[in-house]
């Protein structure tokens, strides 16, 4: 049997499904779903992503079958339309859209109005009697015949644009009369023959296959190789093509296009909402070439209010869709509750009116920020549309990162705007504070990231080619531009602050900076921007906490009940440890005690404790570091009163402490603190150097070799514990050894660790429960894991130091080959961000099952930075773990993780 | 039931056999089986090595049962002998000796004379009528219980001695009066008072629990533990005690003590060989007071032929046993051929007589130099005592190691001794060749070997505190003593060379010194010790390779017959090739390409190729490494013609051949040298320097970022090949990837290298086999060694890499705990000397099982350098390896080890 390579759509029957998405892509599976479904949707086939994948791998060739499969179609749609294409008396005039199984919006090609040329368009104005909207259409098929089949700049033919209408003085292509497009459709084909040295090509079904082509091997260019990294989209064939019976938005007044979302994307508010134009094309939304006129009359109000125009312009100007064609706008209306109902999920609608006829030209879910995926899914939940579970599978992880960091404290921002800080107002496109240094190209900002400087992108609008600059910036503004614009659109799936359409600003690109009123903003000042009012303020605006919303409390709870992993965070403040408290960590899964050292005056001590030339005189400064210990171990213990702290003892090699061995200056430094030789000091400093610390004289072996540092710390842990004990307060240490990688090794320090605990706490006469655990993060300790679970009460798995050895990888160094790794596909993901499962992931395993066997009270956790990222906390729930340990920040992203990994367990 | 803690032997009977050595130590056990088949053993009893251990752990405490058993087993040994421990009329006097299941010499205490006090002493006087005899048997007891039980320096007794022996003005024990014993007695009763402030006790059966606690606590003193540690005896629970019915060597001119070997120790002849001394006890032969004579008249005339003495002389002052006492002679050869029959082994047999009549007091397995284990295990085979098998286990692999290593050049020695540098002959008591610095003392030997230099440690004889010095020391020379000495015996044992008894010798310890006539050694001048001759020449004579006996090729081929594992060397040059070649290597199984780059100026072409700024410039010195490197492949092919030859590409991190950052000399050189700015070449070091190189930028890293070096290092390889096929030269290469961690490493560098291969082969026109495989040496590979076997051809494991990964060990840095970590026992042994087969064995175990099952033609080796010790090999072959592969010397080891692994798997 033939492979079928082509599914036609039409006459309120398809050949596909929504189901078919990884073959027909998400627009083609869906466009199949609502001619299903008894949705306006003009007719057209779909050639699948396997012809992608055939044509990209076989030298740009086709299967042999696909040409019969098309004009066969073609020929169908030719009969259900009642036009034919290349016909110049009834012609039928076609668009050409890429769609993946995966939406990358504006990342790959689309060709509109295909089947024009000379005498059709003159057949077509003696039809239609609308020469404007012919000519109209004609000199936006050569624009993005030239553009995206032959890759004429763009630019070039905006320039064709602007020189018109800067000669008739006007500013709107809507105000371009018959001649001036005649005008312009000469001089586009002009521009097209000087750059391509061939003339337009006039055969319909010549510009058909080229744009078909142009599709297909659009899947493969550089932006949109670059758009599926970043944001991670893989283990796809292609992109399917979509060739669709034209409809007009630009046949005059009683037309339009728009885009419209079910639901608000950036707050979830359950309220219709969206953007057109009259007379106009598809792309000109999208591209913010003109601002947009809302839908409905309400939100065209609230807009109005905001950027300050008055109801009486707004009528005249600006008039919703409601206001202008009630019965289209009904019809919309009713079409949103049709296919929420049917996809469960919010969608984000494109149409076109023509001539007062409603066509609906794609529907998928829609993309939304974070604060509005929850606010949907809670609420979608309460209306009885989806249950928790599958609420629960809506939100990603990482999302809620955006909404647990920082936002503007309103009061200093308003005390900035009153001082005359407010530079200009626009569309809150994407929400969050952004705080950065001003850079107007893409390329800069990528640059000073590199540096670590905090970068605001701005430029009049943003297009595909920018994607690297706002992946690097912290926030992105634009002059031109709605919500539904380039930049709205990406920054809210970045997760990133954005403000667009923010008109008042003039860039003055040559000299790196903007103009408002008489105010200069240069490249590198600073400015900061709130993405849910609009504000952009000149200046650094302090941030402070997120406030979280009910709905992030709500389904919080809903993963809560769920999830059998308990979440504990790493911290080593108090400060840090009441924020995870905050957020649902269930204790401290790893408390650092070295970074304790660093603070103040204290590194002196450490010093001497280094430096000492015996035990005697160790002594001291380790008495003195136990006071400074009881301190912060007592504060630690206290924030997390009730629940268990995690307390590793020092772990870093010694040398780490002490300058290096040629900063003279820090040397007789302390060398006269400490009153010794400065070169005796130095010797000991090149002593302690270590040709691959990572694998030195660090952790346990510290413990074996110098018991007493071990000891003071074991002291003050316990001792702190009393004293809240005594006071009260439920202190509950776990005292964790790091670096085992021998039972033997393990058995002495936990003997004394136990030692020294009894005697302190009977001294105290208090009841103290704490526990006395290891670290495993030696792939030897994975192997021997039975035996030292036989005397150690918890596993804390550190995934980092498990992965640099397990795959001997330095964190230090890997940067050098490491990229390149990832981009080769050698390593899916970066193996220090997500758990390299095949194989580290085969020694957490082995280190839980053998611990387990040995000793089933065995608590099992992980505490390295892999313990906050998703796929790996539905690892960790898989093999076992008791639970995941993360920094304060992603702790709700751990909770919500784990009871996904539930969920899909099912 | 109660537990039996003491048995008895005597009168024909034992109850204890050769069997329970664990239970009844070496000695006891020996002394039971001797019994038993009627060798003349003095009766007597042993109590168990479990009393040894509960007395140990059990703060000096006994089981109660102990002292009951003890009882009744003296009153039955009085009962045999007819006389009573204690009774001044016709006492028994005892002796107590330490034995532990493991032969340690000297190492713990014996107390002879048991049972002599003041009235004994009288009745002992009257009933021998022997007063000169029962004094020398007190001044003895008093002066060993003194030193041994009571802890009194030996010397104090040895000043008192020579004190009374220069008022006397007579040299030797045996020429001192009764009158003198009797001083010295008292003297020796004075010493003993004033150093303990109580007198010597006159109880017998005080003195005997007290010698009994002093054995048994002899276990744990300094010495012991130092001797076990350094010949890695562990394991055992203590020493047993064997007290015994005295005999006396010393009751004149009829008596005699001595020690024989059933053959020669040193050459392994098969003559009776022996030493003995007149009118003494024991432990005056072994401590090499005076100088003994030989029991075999052949072996005497020899010995005084050596030592310039006529026959004559011979005859009056050094007479043989077998001239004495003739009957006894050959009572006590006819025991030699008993006791090897019985043993199937080389005996060590001490004997005392007393007044004519013969003793055996034990007998052990002989100590026996590589030389002599060789031709003892092969000629007892001839002489149908054992099987090849036996003989094969005989051999302890690492002895090999003495037979392989170099001797000296003979022309070389004896043109040095023709210009008057030999200094003295002496004993050849330990063969070998020796070159080293003079030191006199023992802690000095330790010391200067810590700064690498080679000493020879000088002493007028040695004795147990000294063992550190000489483990330290390349060779032993000594004054006194002769081939049974503590020197000799602890010397043969190390495989040490070792003189002794060299009497031209004057030794000025003060000034550091020694003179022989008029020529002065200072501490610190080089001597050279001919171990086989008993040369001692005056500065560093040449040596050369060693020279393989027959029963060595013999030994070899009988091993080679029974093993399955293969032996490969570790070899990166023709030379080390041939050498491993003619040790038996079927093929080269390590051979690291890096260390050609270093050869003569092809380090200022690798140096290019590292700092060239892109492909272009890397072009050059990457085809001069070319072809360099199709030079070292040739020779190194040719010389292993016919045999399979493992190269592996390049391995180190880049920054390993470029100058430190802050060496701006060389950085200055190499920038005139490359036409490059200084400060670039700086940077570019700074660049490519690594925190952890150990797991950096390395290995197959290098291969996937740098594609153009392997590229290079796979033509040059497959050329090489090539050209000797063209000659008829039966090239066999196989190219290894090292550092491979993940299969998707290795599938596009394995494809490479194929390509490559195959294209030049199908340009020579040649008929070429060669593989492709990898090094596994990173634990990852181990977890995923199924995978990259579906694509390699082969797998040698990298044990040293492996090692420090598993464990989190460098090797640069471990030194720092490592060596403390093997004195606690948290690892038995250095892991980068002996495989860790509780850790990183599994890991090794794992990377066989998977690989094999992916792959069943998967050949696997191992070319760390745990290929060369045997219990690592023994591992290897458990595991089902193919072979290993070690360094050129180690060959015949990893011969004889795999052999053995199969014969102890049977």
């Amino acid at each position: 049997m033939v492979e079928k390579y082509v599914y036609f759509f039409g006459g309120g029957k398809a050949e596909g499904s929504a189901k078919m998405k990884d073959l027909l892509g998400g627009k083609g599976a869906n466009l199949a779903e609502m001619t299903n479904i008894g949705i306006p949707v003009p007719p057209g086939f779909t050639i699948t992503t396997k012809v992608c994948d055939i044509y990209n791998k076989n030298n740009k060739r086709y299967p042999k079958e696909i040409t019969n499969q098309i004009y066969l179609n073609l020929r169908k749609l030719e009969k259900l339309i009642g036009a034919k294409f290349g016909n110049s008396e009834n012609p039928l005039l076609l668009s050409v859209r890429s769609g993946a199984a995966v939406s990358m919006p504006g990342m790959m090609d689309t060709v509109l109005n295909i089947g024009l040329n000379d005498e059709v368009v003159q057949g077509l104005i003696k039809k239609t009697n609308n020469p404007r909207f012919v000519l109209d259409s004609y000199r936006r098929f050569i624009q993005m015949f030239g553009n995206v089949v032959k890759g004429i700049e763009h630019s070039k033919f905006e320039d064709i644009m602007n020189f018109v209408k800067r000669n008739k003085n006007v500013k709107l292509d809507t105000e371009l009369t018959e001649e001036d497009l005649k005008n312009i459709v000469q001089r586009y084909k002009d521009l097209y023959k000087q750059e391509i040295g061939r003339d337009f090509p006039t055969e319909p079904i010549q510009q058909l296959w080229e744009a078909i082509d142009a599709v297909f091997g659009s899947w493969n260019n550089e932006r949109a190789k670059k758009y599926r990294k970043l944001n991670d989209i893989k283990g796809l064939l292609g992109t399917a093509v979509n060739v669709q019976a034209m409809v007009f938005g630009n046949t005059g007044n009683r037309s339009a296009t728009g885009v419209a979302f079910t639901r608000n994307p950036s707050t979830g508010e359950n309220k219709f909402y969206g953007e057109f134009l009259l007379n106009a094309q598809g792309e000109d939304v999208v591209a913010g070439i003109r601002t947009p006129q809302e839908i409905s009359k309400e939100s065209s109000q609230e807009w109005a209010k905001r950027i300050n125009i008055s109801e009486q312009e707004r009528k005249e100007k600006y008039p919703s869709l409601e206001e202008i064609m009630p019965d289209v706008y009904h019809q919309l209306k009713n079409i949103r509750s049709i296919l929420e109902q049917h996809y469960k999920d919010t969608q984000d609608i494109e149409f076109t009116i023509q001539d007062g006829t409603l066509y609906i030209l794609q529907t998928r879910t829609g993309k939304r920020t974070a604060e509005a995926s929850l606010r949907i899914a809670v609420s979608m939940v309460q209306e009885g549309l989806i249950d928790k579970e599958t609420a629960i599978m809506r939100i990603q992880p990482n999302q809620l990162d955006h909404l647990l960091h920082p936002r503007f404290d309103i009061k200093v921002k308003n005390e900035m705007i009153n001082k005359g800080n407010l530079l200009a107002k626009g569309l809150p496109a994407s929400p969050g504070a952004a705080v950065g240094k001003v850079v107007f190209f893409a390329d800069d900002a990528v640059e000073w990231k590199e540096r670590n400087e905090d970068v605001i992108l701005v430029r009049l609008e943003t297009s595909p080619e920018d994607i690297g600059g706002m992946d690097a910036a912290k926030g992105i503004l634009t002059v031109r531009g709605g919500m539904t614009s380039h930049a709205a659109v990406v920054a809210r799936g970045m997760g990133k602050c954005c403000i667009a359409g923010c008109g008042e600003l003039n860039i003055d690109y040559d000299n790196r900076q903007l103009r408002v009123g008489d105010k200069i903003i240069k490249e590198g000042d600073y400015i900061s921007l709130d993405g849910s009012t609009g504000e952009v303020v000149a200046g650094k605006v302090k941030t402070i906490a997120p406030k979280l919303s009910g709905n992030f409390a709500i389904l919080m709870q809903w993963a809560d009940d769920i999830r059998k992993l308990g979440v504990k965070t790493n911290a080593d403040t108090p400060k840090d440890a009441k924020v995870a408290r905050e957020f649902g960590a269930e204790g401290i899964g790893l408390c650092r005690t070295e970074h304790m050292f660093f603070q103040g005056d204290r590194i002196d001590y450490v010093r001497a404790m280094i430096l000492a030339d015996d035990e005697q005189e160790r002594i001291k400064p380790l008495q003195e570091l136990k006071k400074m210990q009881i301190q912060d171990f007592k504060a630690i213990l206290e924030a997390m009163e009730g629940l268990p702290v995690t307390i590793r003892l020092l772990d870093p090699p010694l040398h780490e402490f002490l300058p290096q061995p040629n900063d003279e200056k820090e040397i007789s430094k302390i060398a006269k603190i400490f009153g010794k030789n400065p070169d005796d000091v130095k010797n000991k400093i090149t002593q302690l150097h270590e040709v691959n610390p990572m694998l030195g004289h660090r952790g346990c072996r510290l413990g074996i070799t110098f018991p007493d540092i071990y000891e003071m710390q074991v002291q003050a842990i316990i001792e702190a514990a009393c004293e809240l004990k005594k006071k009260g307060i439920d202190a509950r240490p776990e005292i964790m050894i790091p670096l085992i990688g021998n039972v033997k090794e393990y058995i002495p320090l936990d003997k004394r660790a136990r030692e020294i605990s009894n005697n302190i706490i009977k001294k105290y006469g208090v009841e103290l429960h704490y526990l006395v655990g290891t670290m495993i993060e030696i792939p030897r300790a994975c192997l021997v894991a039975d035996k030292i679970a036989e005397y150690a009460e918890f596993f804390s798995f550190g995934t980092n130091d498990l992965t640099q050895m397990g795959c001997g990888f330095s964190r230090d160094d890997a940067g050098k080959f490491l990229k390149e790794y990832v981009d080769r596909g050698i390593y899916e993901k970066d193996p220090f961000q997500v758990l390299d499962q095949e194989g580290i992931g085969q020694l957490v395993e082995m280190g839980v099952k053998r611990g387990r066997k040995a000793n089933e009270h065995l608590e099992i956790g992980i505490c390295g930075e892999h313990g906050g990222e998703p796929t790996s906390v539905e690892f960790c729930h898989k093999v076992g773990l008791d639970y995941v340990s993360c920094s304060p920040y992603r702790v709700p992203i751990a909770r919500l993780a784990s009871a996904q990994a539930v969920i899909k367990e099912k």
